[in-house]
């Protein structure tokens, strides 16, 4: 065996022993896979990946994501190793206890390096596609120069099993990601046994099938494993699928190979064996020196690219804009605040998915870091403008996406491009499909990325497309999600004022529910504007002495208005609140809450979906109108009213509820 | 032209005709793909699919799956055409007005003859898979004679390119479901334009890499649509994907072809160019006697067939047993109340997963109707029992299904199951995993499916894994959609209680949301077996006078008798409420309900999850505790502490609260 067979080997064993380790001593983990890739992973970071663990943020490094998230320990392993500042031994050794930032899976706001949160699986690889569609798109717009980087991905047999897969990959080949090259562990095996139990395709020809380059190695022997990524660094053309054949839990001789090694700690007679196995005599979390050393190495290998990077930058004209977009800091000017005030005096009827349109028009040229798109509703969802151009393989300049049918696709893909930075993704789909892209939205808000979701046809307002297309839960079960701002507004004013709030998120999505149907605008000069960065506020008084406070959203507001007037009519005096964004009402202070939601009123919420967990607002002796059933198919109006959501219907209630 | 075709060209403009005229009428709809797709759909059903109209009930009928719901004026034009008893003449002229069983989307609880409720793309094919396995489990069960019967299938591109498309067709080339035949509409057009604006996939190749046979045919010239359904029947030892190549909107000579047919009236002069085009004199929803009378003869054809099958049932050994399970009609022994009522005086600490495999092991010996599964995590949701063998496509008759990481596909063909009938699906994934499988946990709801969803891992409670493994919002987020029962039980009592509800629902899906970690037993002898069934109930009276009302559901009700235990110490008297489905609570009578949550006690609710939505039950003078945040990563224990689940932490904020 050669020096340089040894130094490898040495190299990729202290990620074994470290990973091995650390799921032995926190009693819990994932050591197979870790122990599987440590070879690969040896390879592609210490001849091939582009970083610099002293400047996390070079915005030109190559992207890193482990798909296969509960290998976390591998990714800890590399940035320990090659010098990141975290984690330090000490947290390695607390590997899944509370505080260390070894957390179970990868947590992209505990670790510089750490790219993306992953471990639901699917959405790395996913999220890799957006990073590969961010970094082609500034490649476009900045050069060569500032931006010319690849994103690798490890992902698993689940990684490639799970729907959105199928929605990610399809995507890739479709823009013809050449510099999006993911490393599959072909371990043959998944928690409940070999693969076959459950699966029997060909992925390559599926791969294939979908615009992908493909190739395979032997994911223990080194030189297959650099032929294999130099022929993935060759093909530019196309995303390449790099088949990794390996063992899973490789060194661990009894138990390696099997799905025992998957989820659980080897044991210490297995690590005993394991040490003997992989020439590992090193007590626990002991790393040599020279091992440390050649790792150290391999962490300084682009700081010279680095470097000249930085001299690049520095001379480059982009550089403001460029800086600018990176550190996601908005113009003054896209605010656009003395555009859309004027919008008070000029008092349209519109669908606010129109609204939405309108405010986009103003917004696109403003920001050019706005990238739009829609998974194949475009025209329902207004969500293209002038400004945006399709994103192309011929105009990755672009900034408007065709996502296809693939509404989780299209969520992951933004949050990728959230994660890679220099660009604000915003995209739409129908309401009622934040269902198909859920588990997307949620890494949205625990990723902390300020992807912004347009949501249109947002209540049975929608009317004929019938209960399959009518949210009822959604808007709740949304803000049951923590870390996500849910907007519904009520007219043309109230959406710029959501498009202008959810642009300036640091740090959680935005999802803005907009109507189908037309909507009267309820906000007029002299009306202050901004009003919904309160999240709720006082849109009428009441007239006399206030009996009644009703509160609603979206298109409930203006039935509420109605239902006010009806009130006052007989005399009892009702506020009316626009509840917009009970996030952002919540975040406001004791005195302002209770001057909008007064102890002493009726309070009544109105929102045309489920009334279940209104009553946090209305309390147990408010009234809460809503559907707490599926919808149904015909003309909104007569659905309005089937359901009692028409003044007619509610006034009466509310009086004789004031009566009784 | 011959008599025959033009007998079968006047059948298939019966249905253009119909749907362009309906989609006019309605203003609103989906012409251009049941004008595509006439001319395969008049074949199969003239042809080749086994049905009668006058016993939509018949259990070896073929089931048929219009996966792009939004045609649904094709299958409104199919059963009224072949005889159905509904939709009739009437309701197609309502389509998409209140009251009419023609819905925007077919639903399955409207017209008998609609298998599925379709519209949300990609599932009507998903669950046209899970109807396949049914058949050839029972086939497998019961024999020829009496279960042998195909799946046919329509998808569009949208079903094509959804995620769910790659969990569905891998199940269904892995099982070798050689009786399952997919027509695709290979019409090349989405609602944004082209198909090439947003894939380039070879979908054919893609099939067949995932194990199916593939074929292609001229969808609209009978001969070789004949020819193509001819060789998708004679393949049975793989699924057929049927590439029939359409012009959408076929007859509109100006808008056919293009994306401006498919989700718009044509309007009435392209509606006149298109009679001209086809031929087609008759006025709006009339259609002539002798081409009504060709269909109602296509609607006769299978009579025979029935009429056979029913004879050889009647003479069949099986005829009790397979009649009980296609009824839904439980065993009444399955209960099993006997052996579970014991455990009442076995008090055992046992997660309660665990619990579910114990009550799982009792239950499926006496149920043969029930098939389990779980995506890839068998050994954590404790799915598997001795009875339930594994289905392979050497083995049918096989009683548990290795879905691998296909959450979303999985839920899909349970639903398909529940649909086909005479099965009882269940399947875990972990409860986090709700998000994969939404989309259709909601299909399970609007189509009134009885198939259980196994979730385990419900809390912060799986500890290490951290924050993207453990729910937060979920419970709640599903308590919110309609027709579904969530139940969390709190002990082994209480899951076997979970499980014998969930077995006897009959339009509804059930969640058992199941610990990971280790819980003792609440309910011990003498205690009352049976008490689930109320939703919630008084798991522990006050001492002496009542101040305090604490609920609780799963892990946290023995927190709360911990909790309880302290404050009786200080004398504040605490009823101990086990809050265990909040959908049956809501059922019970008013009287139940003040009793077991009186108006005069301070009212605290215990849940590791979000708080919101549990002001329904404590008031806005009540407590909530609970986490409204994501997780984190750190052994179960550590992190009830950090989040302030714990006696400790809840009891003196209980006695502030009412001396405060």
């Amino acid at each position: 065996m050669s020096d340089e067979q040894t130094s490898f080997s040495d190299m990729a064993n202290a990620i074994r022993a470290l990973s091995m380790d650390a799921v032995q001593a926190a009693n819990s983990g994932h050591p197979g896979m870790p122990m599987g890739m440590a070879d690969v992973a040896t390879i592609l970071w210490s001849e091939y990946l582009k970083f610099d663990p002293a400047a996390p943020d070079w915005a030109d490094r190559d992207r890193f994501v482990l798909s296969a998230g509960h290998g976390s320990m591998l990714i800890y392993s590399l940035l320990h190793l090659t010098g990141y500042a975290a984690p330090t031994l000490e947290d390695i050794k607390n590997f899944r206890q509370l505080g260390s930032p070894c957390a179970g899976h990868p947590e992209n706001f505990l670790l510089d390096g750490v790219e993306a949160t992953t471990g639901p699986l699917g959405q790395g690889l996913a999220m890799g596609v957006g990073m590969a569609m961010a970094e082609r798109h500034l490649n476009a717009t900045f050069g060569d120069d500032l931006v010319d980087h690849r994103t690798w991905v490890i992902a698993g047999d689940g990684c490639l099993m799970e729907g959105i897969n199928h929605e990610a990959i399809g995507l890739a080949g479709h823009h013809q990601l050449g510099r999006l090259i993911v490393l599959w562990d072909d371990n043959n095996i998944t928690i409940d046994g070999a693969v076959g139990l459950s699966s029997s395709e060909d992925i390559p020809a599926r791969y294939r099938a979908t615009g992908w380059h493909v190739t395979r190695c032997d994911g223990h022997d080194p030189a297959d494993i650099r032929r294999a990524l130099d022929e993935a660094v060759a093909e530019t053309g196309k995303p390449t699928l790099v088949q990794c054949t390996t063992v899973i839990g490789k060194g661990a001789p009894n138990k390696g190979g099997t799905s025992g090694v998957h989820g659980s700690p080897l044991g210490e007679d297995e690590i005993a064996a394991a040490r003997k196995e992989l020439g590992w005599s090193h007590d626990p979390f002991v790393i040599p020196d020279d091992i440390m050393a050649a790792w150290r190495a391999a962490g300084e290998r682009s700081k010279e690219a680095h470097c000249e990077w930085t001299g690049r930058l520095g001379a480059s004209p982009h550089k403001a804009e460029f800086s600018r977009r990176m550190s996601g800091e908005l113009r003054d000017e896209a605010k656009a605040t003395k555009i859309f005030r004027k919008w008070l005096e000029e008092p349209q009827k519109v669908a606010t998915r129109k609204a939405s349109e309108m405010a986009l028009d103003v917004l696109t040229p403003l920001l050019p870091e706005m990238i739009g798109g829609s998974a194949d509703l475009t025209g329902s969802n207004n969500t293209k403008t002038a400004a945006t151009a399709p994103v192309t393989p011929d105009n990755y300049g672009g900034r408007y996406v065709y996502y296809g049918i693939r509404e989780f696709g299209m969520a992951a893909a933004m949050n990728g491009m959230a994660l890679h930075g220099g660009i604000i993704a915003y995209g739409g789909t129908f309401l009622i499909f934040t269902d198909y892209a859920r588990g997307a939205i949620r890494l949205s808000a625990l990723q902390q990325c300020p992807v912004i979701y347009v949501m249109t046809h947002d209540s049975i307002g929608l009317g004929e497309d019938g209960p399959t297309h009518q949210p009822i839960e959604h808007l709740q079960s949304l803000r049951a999600m923590p870390n996500v701002l849910v907007m519904r507004p009520a007219d043309r004013i109230e959406t710029a004022e959501c498009w202008q709030i959810a642009l300036q998120q640091t740090d959680r999505p935005s999802i803005i529910a907009l109507s189908r149907q037309g909507l009267p605008q309820v906000r007029n000069a002299p009306d202050e504007f901004d009003m919904c960065s309160f999240g709720a506020y006082r849109l009428k008084r009441a007239g006399g002495k206030r009996g009644v406070v009703l509160m609603a959203t979206g298109s409930e507001v203006s039935l509420a208005l109605e239902c006010a007037a009806e009130l006052e009519k007989q005399g009892i005096g009702a506020d009316v609140v626009s509840m917009v964004c009970t996030e952002l009402f919540d975040e406001q202070d004791a005195a302002y809450k209770a001057d909008i939601l007064p102890s002493d009123a009726l309070k009544v919420s109105i929102e045309a979906g489920t009334t279940f967990g209104w009553e946090r607002y209305t309390g147990t002796d408010g009234l809460n109108f809503g559907i707490d059933r599926f919808g149904a198919s015909a003309p909104a109006p007569a659905l309005f009213e089937k359901f009692g959501l028409t003044a007619d219907a509610i006034v009466p209630k509310i009086t004789k509820h004031l009566n009784g």
